[in-house]
């Protein structure tokens, strides 16, 4: 059996808890509840379904929230699950602040908890149900009202933001067969660039893994954003991490303790040597094993791909879609 | 606002709640136990972290699982999150069947539960408490040790398997600004193919939306399915739709309910002549917006797109990876 990256007892490694449980893919949620007139909204992805008949859910609030009081005692809450395109509202519900709405396009459910608009699905609840969750209180609802829009939805992957894809071997199996009977060749180029880009990724994992730079996705971004640009605060650093700032302190504390990054007494934050030589290694790995899947292509079609690709993601942020 | 596809009591509407639910996007684990020396496995989607600490994690099982019973009394189970080429293992064990785990590659845990080799990251439990959940019975473990791999996860999403991407918004922000600093040109060809499956992905959606065909992607899947070899039990169907047995009878009977699809007396589906019209119109709508994104763009321009991403996914099958 293949060695983990890493293994230990969570009480003693809280940091290797938490990127372990990152492991685990989820969607993006807000979730809402007003009490008194007023409106209180939180980013979590704690969500999960429980049961269909009774209709249950159940998330998850931090005891140092600073909605803790109003959801813990709120009679309806609202789950909104974030579409692709909503990582605006994710980072806005995460931070804390006075009234998080403003302005925001809101419908009224359920006990007037807010509904946000142009989210994948959302779901008026009642809350039936508080238990102790250690360092969160865990609320279970009963859903009284639905609601879904069929949008791409937005994921939290290992600490960060991403999108889905449909998995290349169901495209090879019902998808291919259609590419096949209907005779779209359209079809087969998207299938094409999701697999090229698995390809590249999985290529890059079986490179981080067997080099032994043993950091996580994130830890890597935050030395290539430290390294772009010298000397800035966390606070600086954190739209380019799209993280809140617990989660942006840990990953800090996380290179700091690997000597990687160092900060001075201003919060300025910087690549030690360590960390210049480890980024060093990072991108020329990443280069060396992307260079394999290029190899034997021809500059030229290098070229030709790139500019293609380029012309579809220009074209779709102007044309409008067909309605027939 | 814009109108949901589809709003309802899940009391009265099971099938839209169940739909509406698949919206919110979940890795894809199978949990583990072992009592007086049998082995338990399931797969399910309901994992969710609670508490960093103390250290709790919690799942649910339905009341009518064969392997209830061992669950309900477990005094450890192992969580085990799966990775992006381990479909078969969530289908192996989203069935019903005696020793699930036959020759598999297996440590045991905690407890003696086992643990999957070539996982993203494995979590070992002691049971601390059950809690009712409908239908469901919710499970609560605190967690004594973690392993995580780094690997690329499995997903589930809207009801089939799928594979995460980075967001492209982030990429533009951390990733685009080290595109330049290191001036790595083939960073940015796996950037752009991302953005451009999305593209393609987005006008799509879109699509779907504007002209109200009203179909989830699965609904759609099994029209296809259905269209491209007739007269198959649901048994025959099950592999091509990655779904278990529940998930792909409700999904039958939602297009069968809709008119699209009959089945005849020894089970065999076919798809009627309203389901073979929506069949067209989607295969029409697809291809009208996808066209949009290729205007301008030569046929020799396409077909080198295409054959040099060909390249890149054979040249992966086969290569090993670079270890510096």
């Amino acid at each position: 059996m293949r060695l983990p990256i890493e293994s230990g007892d969570p009480r003693v490694e809280m940091e290797g808890f938490r990127r372990s449980l990152a492991e685990f893919a989820t969607g993006v949620t807000v979730i809402s509840t007003s009490t008194g007139g007023e409106r209180f909204g939180l980013t979590s992805n704690s969500f999960t379904s429980v049961s269909l008949d009774p209709p249950l859910v159940l998330w998850s609030i931090r005891r140092e929230s600073k909605s803790f009081a109003a959801f813990a005692a709120c009679s309806h809450f609202a789950v909104n699950v974030l579409a692709e395109d909503q990582i605006e509202l994710s980072q806005r519900f995460a931070r804390s602040g006075p009234d998080k709405f403003g302005d925001l396009d809101c419908d009224a459910g359920e006990g007037a908890a807010p509904l946000l608009a142009g989210v994948a699905a959302s779901f008026e609840c009642v809350c039936r149900q508080t238990l102790d969750g250690g360092d969160h209180l865990i609320l279970i609802g009963e859903v009284v009202r639905y609601h879904r829009h069929d949008r791409r939805p937005l994921l939290f992957v290992k600490g960060g933001y991403a999108v889905s894809a449909e998995h290349p071997d169901m495209r090879a199996f019902a998808g291919g067969s259609a590419d096949r009977s209907d005779g779209s060749e359209e079809r087969v180029l998207s299938n094409l660039m999701i697999r090229a880009y698995s390809s590249i990724a999985s290529r890059l994992e079986q490179g981080r893994q067997t080099e032994g730079l043993g950091l996580t996705l994130m830890q890597a971004r935050l030395l290539r954003a430290a390294a772009t640009s010298p000397d800035r605060t966390l606070d600086a650093l954190m739209p380019e991490l799209f993280l809140d700032f617990g989660a942006s302190r840990s990953l800090l504390e996380s290179v700091v303790s690997l000597g990687l990054v160092a900060v001075d007494d201003h919060g300025r934050i910087r690549l030690t040597a360590a960390g210049e030589e480890r980024l060093r290694a990072i991108v020329a790995h990443a280069r060396a094993n992307e260079a394999i899947l290029f190899q034997g292509i021809p500059d030229s079609d290098l070229a030709t791909v790139r500019r293609v690709l380029s012309t579809m993601v220009s074209t779709q942020l102007g044309a409008p879609a067909v309605a027939q």
